[in-house]
Formats: C-alpha cells, structure tokens, sequence
C-alpha cells in the first residue's frame, strides 16, 4: 500500500543473522516486492567504515552473515565486529573476543546495532547490545555503533530515499532502535504494538501508536 | 608471614566458583593455614540477603557453587542471582536469566561480584560483571551487587576482622573490586602486580604496587 501511494520506502533493518540477500529472499517469499537497494543494513555499512579506516575485523556475527564480509582482509585483526551472533555467543567465542580486545593497545569495538532483546516464536532473545555491553564493560571501551540508532544510518537511509529527514515518517516496534534513533535523526516515527512492543516503556518524545503496521489508515500515508 | 607478626587476617575473595569450604580445601592443599571462618565470600552474604527480603533465586551459577543455596527456597522465583558461572554462560542460559527478569513486575537482579575480567592458566576470562551488564542493559535495571567492591562487604570483613577501616590494608591485583572497593570504604590498599594487573589502568587514590604478594617486606607489615 505504501508503494501504491507513490511513497518512497527504504527498509531499515538492523538484520545481522543474515545477508542483505538473504534477508530480501526472505521477504519475497512471503510475498513483498522488495529489492536488495531498497534495505539499508548495518553490515555493508560497517564494511564501508573497515575499509575506510584500514580496519581488519575479528568477527563475532552469525554464520550466515559472514559472506558481507568476504572482500574484507580478516588477517592480524586490529578491531573486533560485534552482530547478532546468536548460537555463536558462546563462553569460549565471547572470551577469544574479549581477549583480542583487551590485547590491543586501543581497542576497537565496533557494534552492528545495540538492540536490547527481540522476540523469535520461541521467545525473547537477548540482542547484540547486551554482549556489546559486556565487552564494553569489560575492556572499559566504548562501542562504535553501525546499524540503528546511529544517525549515521538513517542519514544513509535518507540519502538513498533522496528524502529529507522532515519529510520522512520512520514505522517500527522498537522504540530505542527505531523511534528513539529516528526522532534524533529529525524525522517522524511510529510505534506499532508489535513484536517487542511493551507499553511500559517510556519515549523521548510521545509518538504515536499503531496496533499493527498493516492498521495504518490510508490518510495516515497521504499524511506522511 | 602476616599470621607470624600478629596482625589479624581475613581473606577477601569474590571466588563464586567453588563453595567456601571448596576454596579453604585448595588453599589448604596449597600450604595455607585457612579456615573457612576467614574467608568473607559473597555467596553467603547473598544467602543472607535472600532470607532477609523473602527471595526466591533463579541461579545462573557455577555448579559447584549451588550448594551454598542449598537451604534456599528457589521455586516460583522472584529474583536472579549471577556468579560467575564460567562454562554455564551459554546462550540457552543468559537467555533464560533474561526472560525470567523481563517477565517480573520489578526485576531484581543479584550479582555475586562485579570484576570484568580474571586470569587463569589459559588466559583471561569474563567475569561476571560483564554478564550482569548485558542483563543490566537487556532488563534496564541495576544490579544489586553482593562481593567486592561492595561497600557492605568490605565492611562485614572489617566486623568479622574486629577492626576499623582506617587500621586495615587491603591486598588484592583488581584495581576495582580490591583497590577501588576498600579505598571507598576508607581503607588503605595495596595493589600487587600479578594476575590482571595492568599498568594502564588509573586509581581513583594512587596505591601502593606491589611486584608480588610475597615480595612485601617486613617493614611493610610492621606499617600496617
């Protein structure tokens, strides 16, 4: 319906259990016409800043993510890429990470976003930010965050829509990563009472609330 | 040399991978005169804490620690308490303890110590204090910290040692949990060069460094 409206859309997505491939595939098979231009991810941006400042990563990301990063020299690692690694956040895995940080004379953390927790139909898993936090705390660095809510990424995001930040409406259930990080960015947002929606939780700015992104009335996108 | 010259000892340590007997038994074994009346661990005193409140904990522990709680009613539970569980810090488990704080009313999360990292034969490792940070990020809560550097515990040393603040040293390689934790509670300390020293790290008060525990000389005991 967005697209039907003449919208611009960019998917935001801080999907790094995954490529950005992968993840359309995923989309298209349950039915969205989606391309890969049209999602921004944490990963090609995080790929965009290694290369740029000659950073060789130590990964700690899910296995399926690791194809993002094949044109990256992985060698004699100087910095450590922290994403979702799930399964892979293990005892030892979380150790060899801690050690290679703490052996650098100034270490380099850098964080594929810093979500709490998100919810999987076995339930709520802790996301990234929790281990970023533990590695924070433990090597007493502090993180380089690619993917939302670093400004950084919605500026990414807008520069591929062509759209302003005053003219753009941002639509997601977590209200750190996707309202908080986009009002900062000077756009608008919404909240829908999806997935990790908890009402309890309290905004920088009040937004509103959408039962589910599917209820948005069709004056709600002439509106945007 | 410490018991030799007549000043009074007590052990310090925030070791919640063993039960204090456990940890008497390896020093003993190690050709230290030790009981258990002179180690102040913080499984005990989170025992103590548990009663006093009316809590019930989810453990995520060593295993050799859970006998310490054996007397604890640990159903239905209404609290977590951390330690530092080494091999049990899978994800399956950090998961569990998320989802168990998440779904409380009020979260009450108890960690055992707050360290970052220790030392071991084959190298550093976290400690839980970065574990208590994910779920202190995860569950926007703060922990309640039982251990060093707590204040409370370098107290009940004091009363147990029957001494004042301002007549005992502390002893330890943890710029935090030891140096830090006794200086705050107007002790004086010592900070010996093994383990996870690291000069880099700065004091809140400079201390003394030691290169080693047995290097101390005599003239530093009659000091004390």
């Amino acid at each position: 319906r967005i697209k039907a409206s003449g919208l611009k859309l960019q998917l935001c997505t801080n999907e790094t259990q995954a490529t950005r491939a992968d993840f359309v595939r995923k989309l298209r098979n349950l039915g969205f016409d989606v391309s890969v231009a049209e999602v921004t991810a944490p990963a090609p941006a995080a790929c965009h800043l290694l290369r740029e400042r000659g950073l060789r990563p130590h990964l700690l990301v899910h296995h399926d993510l690791v194809p993002e990063f094949a044109e990256i020299d992985k060698t004699n690692p100087n910095c450590v890429v922290l994403g979702d690694a799930a399964e892979n956040f293990t005892y030892a895995n979380l150790n060899e990470a801690f050690r290679l940080l703490i052996g650098m004379e100034k270490p380099v953390l850098i964080s594929l976003g810093q979500g709490r927790y998100y919810k999987e139909t076995d339930g709520l898993k802790l996301d990234v930010g929790a281990y970023m936090k533990a590695l924070e705390y433990a090597c007493d660095v502090q993180a380089e965050v690619v993917g939302k809510p670093a400004k950084s990424f919605f500026e990414s995001a807008l520069a591929e829509l062509g759209v302003p930040a005053e003219q753009a409406v941002m639509i997601g259930d977590d209200i750190v990563s996707d309202v908080g990080g986009a009002q900062r960015c000077g756009m608008r947002a919404l909240q829908v009472r999806t997935g990790k929606f908890r009402s309890v939780h309290s905004l920088p700015q009040p937004a509103p609330i959408l039962p589910h992104p599917a209820s948005a009335p069709p004056s709600l996108l002439h509106t945007l």
